[in-house]
């Protein structure tokens, strides 16, 4: 339900076995004080909250967790990467998530809150805090799966037809990449540390579900390396296929200036104006001329074809 | 012998010392989940052998050990790996494997089990379970010598021809090998971790057998690294040869332009319509301007020469 | 307000709770050993302030802690960046700060000094150093934006002229990015061991504060990381733009060379001055020998179609 | 002194004090499980032995030290390196080496056994070990110096000729690195755990020997390294001098093209056959139009000078 | 002074509080090994001594510490770098150099041992091998001024001639970069050993001193790395430099034959001798054909505008 005053929220903590409070889009300084005071959290907190575009971290403040991640979205037509920042408050016995904007990947989470037997309402906030950081990091697959799509499709149209805007699309897909990988890589340590370190608000049962979100950000960062590998190579195969393109068009100049330039050079010696001039006047000259013509284009294409131009 | 009833195992784990369950194909999550029950196996373990194309690794489950291993073959024919998803339940006295496909390499360990007085008879489910992983990490050797010869009939191809097609499958093996790579990388980490951790279910007599498993591994990841590095390396020679090659066609280009375009300059000056053009009306002057075109040839011919252009 | 005589330091130092004294510009070796003797600092500390160009670095000296920062300015005219060394004595009640040059971004602070109620007048040194050491780090901020944006046009300028002279301000930012990375990079150590050392003169509250800075160099030293894996993205995207436009410029000269080779071949084989040549006396030969050319020229230009040429 | 029969091993074992077993060339699977007897070795160890191309290592069995080496040779016509596989067991009063084939480099080491006084007779089977593997590591610096003048040389032929048969070897050259590199490095790892762990069978008076071996292997590595980037620099300067090379040819071309091309096309107008063409029937026409046409050959090549292309 | 005689430096030794001796040029083992007694030098210290070429490292004998450094000289006509191997061995109260040649960087050293009052006379022995080894450390900084200089030189060289000379220089300058990296690299290990373990002859209060020449050396690695970079941009530079020379050659030849292969053509064309051509006979006939070539040539112009061709 949409809670629009601040203090039913100490009505509702009071209440509730585990809390979940989500806000959405431009977050109120004035509103962010008061639910600061409400939870106790701190003002470096608060701080990185309303400043978006931090790098994924967590950070303990024993009375509660405070974690980063970025909610990535991937807009298959621009081929275009959107971050949103996704902020955490784990405590006792609630989780705050704080979005830049409204909508997101937590419905199948939401669901299964209302469904009742599911481990969700069994487990504390903790585990809450699990399915939603889990809900992120699906949502990844879905988007290197799109990725892969395009790297598939651009793979096809670069050999195909060599077209410089398929380079630059791939071109702009490395660009994502980049950025892709600097918004993920932090997760990897961020993760880690609630698998390793001992934090007051994770309990030990809910320990081997993170372990399971870690492995699964170390597939999504090698797949992310693979990515990048294979996009190199394409960007590379591309090269060659340009360069064997210009041989292939050099080869053809070359042929047609080599066997076309000698025999141009011979008309133009009996297009001469010099009174006497040998042949000219004998019967079959000109059938001569255009035999040995015919001679010197055969030795032509026979040395080309030696040398396997064709 | 071939099971269809999960019951069965009950009574197979009790009579035998050491007990090895293969499961082929499409799983069935309820028979997953029977089997689940009957070994004790936890809820997120079954959910990763469900979920193929997991990251390999090793997790300790005290009573057993859950490990993935990718299992490789190589088609040389379209230069394509393909990848299936080893699971095996290491516990006290049985081991379990799940195998995406029917069809492995288990047969040479399946021949010493039934051979009487060989190791795998006196051991128990640990000596077992190094012989299975033994077997896969052998037949990444095989795949490793296929890559090898497809990468030496590639140079050979490569260097004879500048074909675009043998670039094509150049690059086609690279990507795969990035692929294998990233496969077989995380192996390091998990046979590591067999051979330095003290797991309940791997006797310390087994774990010299781990350590060699753990020198195969690292050679294989050795040697996929020499294989990136020669195919980069032929990569570049590859391009090199291209521009050499082009090199070689603009110098054709250039020698026959540069011959014939002055001789045809002078051929067209004296078949310019002037009224009077000096030496026209003279008997030798046609030698004499063949001649001087003569001069001209040798001295080009002399000057590419010194400049080595051929 | 500004001090003339060292002396008025010592008064200062004990009249004030906290004291900050900025020293700009040339050093007076004289005066650099009065301050080194009123406030106890070692001779190596002063001989580091002396010879700018150190290496960011934090050294302890009990007494005082002696850190060195890199404040850099983009100057997006020249694409140039400039450093300014900025040495920082942290004591027990005093911070003294030694800048290269006037100029600083340290007036956001001193307003803060100024402002009463403000977290700088009721804590003490560390709190300072931090506040300083914090606006040196967001600076950096500013400069990474200028860089971005310089990116951004770059970006644009290269793949709409693909002219000379864009490139050579990729190849100019490419080379600043590289000095910048190096004066920033070990910031990430200094800070870091503030972080994690116990340092007697840095309280154990001020702590939070650093390790925020701590963040903020890391997310630094990343965005430096990802422009320049943009910029190196650029520059073989600009390579690949000006291999394709030689293959454009090489195919228009090929198509003409093709065409008008065999044509103008043919004109020179019936300008020939031969007395009998077939269909010179012919009514129609012209056209005839016309309309042969323009079959030839359709096949050529067919041909060339069917090549995807244009 | 040839030893065939097994047994005698025993009788030599009791009778001196440090006893060296070489045994060369393909191994009998029966003569070694007497040796493997006699001696006390494990069944792993045997079965490395038997399979070459092992990696680098040093495995401790208490009883004895099991090491694999690798010794090296370069054939400098074929540019290709040569590796053979030598196993070391070292016991508390014996070595047993086993080589893929007879012929090595312990000639210089039986010499200084047979001569009376030296540090060898004095010192107990460690030391032996020590006077084996310095002798295989140095061999190694003289594959260095060999490779060295093999670059030297390279470097002088590509410069000066830029043929594509120089860069095929340096190609070779590069791909040979590749596997010395990998030949060599693990054992870095190798020496190095026994200069630190403490192996029973290595006193503590040969320990320093061993550190100075793993010195050297650090300068081989690190030489490697150096060839691997100097070969790499080899590499490119070749393709930028092919690239170079292709500008002047282009050059060349376009200088030749852009002189005649204008004046073919002035002698080609005047050699048209109008009946009215201006200047035909003037006397100087001719001479004028020559006039013409050095003044546009002087343009050009003035034009060309001014954008030095020669 | 020159000392001829090792018998003298017995009596030195027991003479001098601090002693330094340095030993020039070939050394003669018999010398060497004198030397050895007098001081009880390890025999593999002798022998390190005399093969120069080793690696920097250090050592710890107890009785005294080995060390090696290199020292570099920068001859700039030729960008070669000429390496010294330098040789400390540090006592109690003496400190040995061994340099492979006369000449060095030492003489302000021996200039403040002879003023009195400078804390050379002062301390002991091991800040006499501080002083030494910074002497050292500081030529580098010089060293890298210089070829700071010849990058600067290089840089305006190669963007404004596109020479292949300077490119050599490049390459020659990369090279170096390449070796001196390999000479320096390991003193980080070496001095930062010094700062961090306990070596008995290395007092505490010198420890801050090398922990400056630390800080030192790590500058220059950082600068030596930056160059490398510089010098790689700078390589890329010149090849996208040639490529776009390269386009600007094809470029005008393309112009040129694009422009007057059609016009040569259309000469040839009324050039033929067949009897029937239309035209030929009208008084404007030639006057319209060369109006004809003229709107080609405009068209063509047009046409190459538009594409931005010049």
């Amino acid at each position: 339900k949409t809670i629009t005053d601040v203090h039913e929220c100490i009505e509702l903590k009071k209440q509730f076995k585990v809390l979940w409070i989500n806000i959405d889009g431009a977050y109120d300084p004035g509103i962010m004080e008061q639910i600061g005071a409400v939870f106790g959290i701190n003002a470096l907190t608060l701080e990185d909250i309303l400043h978006t575009g931090q790098r994924p971290k967590v950070e303990d403040f024993e009375e509660y967790l405070y974690m980063v991640l970025q909610m990535i979205e991937f807009n298959q037509e621009k081929g275009e990467i959107i971050q949103e920042q996704l902020s955490l408050i784990i405590g006792d016995n609630y989780v705050i998530t704080f979005q830049e904007k409204p909508g997101d990947m937590f419905d199948p989470v939401r669901q299964r809150i209302r469904a009742a037997g599911t481990k969700l309402r069994k487990y504390s906030a903790d585990y809450l805090a699990y399915s939603l950081i889990d809900a992120v990091v699906d949502d990844y697959f879905s988007i290197l799966e799109d990725i892969e799509n395009t790297i598939d499709r651009l793979d096809v149209e670069l050999i195909e037809s060599y077209s410089q805007q398929a380079f630059q699309s791939l071109y702009a897909l490395k660009r994502e990449l980049i950025i892709l990988r600097k918004s993920i890589w932090p997760l990897r340590e961020e993760i880690g540390s609630i698998t390793r370190d001992d934090f007051a608000v994770i309990g030990d049962g809910v320990e081997p579900y993170f372990r399971d979100v870690y492995d699964h950000i170390i597939l999504v960062i090698d797949t992310i390396e693979v990515f990048r590998d294979i996009v190199t190579g394409m960007h590379e195969t591309y090269l060659a296929g340009i360069n064997n393109r210009m041989n292939e068009i050099m080869k053809v100049l070359t042929i047609i200036a080599t066997v076309f330039m000698p025999l141009s050079f011979i008309t133009g010696v009996f297009g001469m104006n010099f009174r006497v001039i040998p042949g000219l006047e004998w019967q079959w000259g000109f059938y001569v001329t255009i035999g040995v013509m015919g001679v010197i284009y055969g030795g032509m294409m026979f040395y080309f074809h030696t040398r396997k131009w064709f």
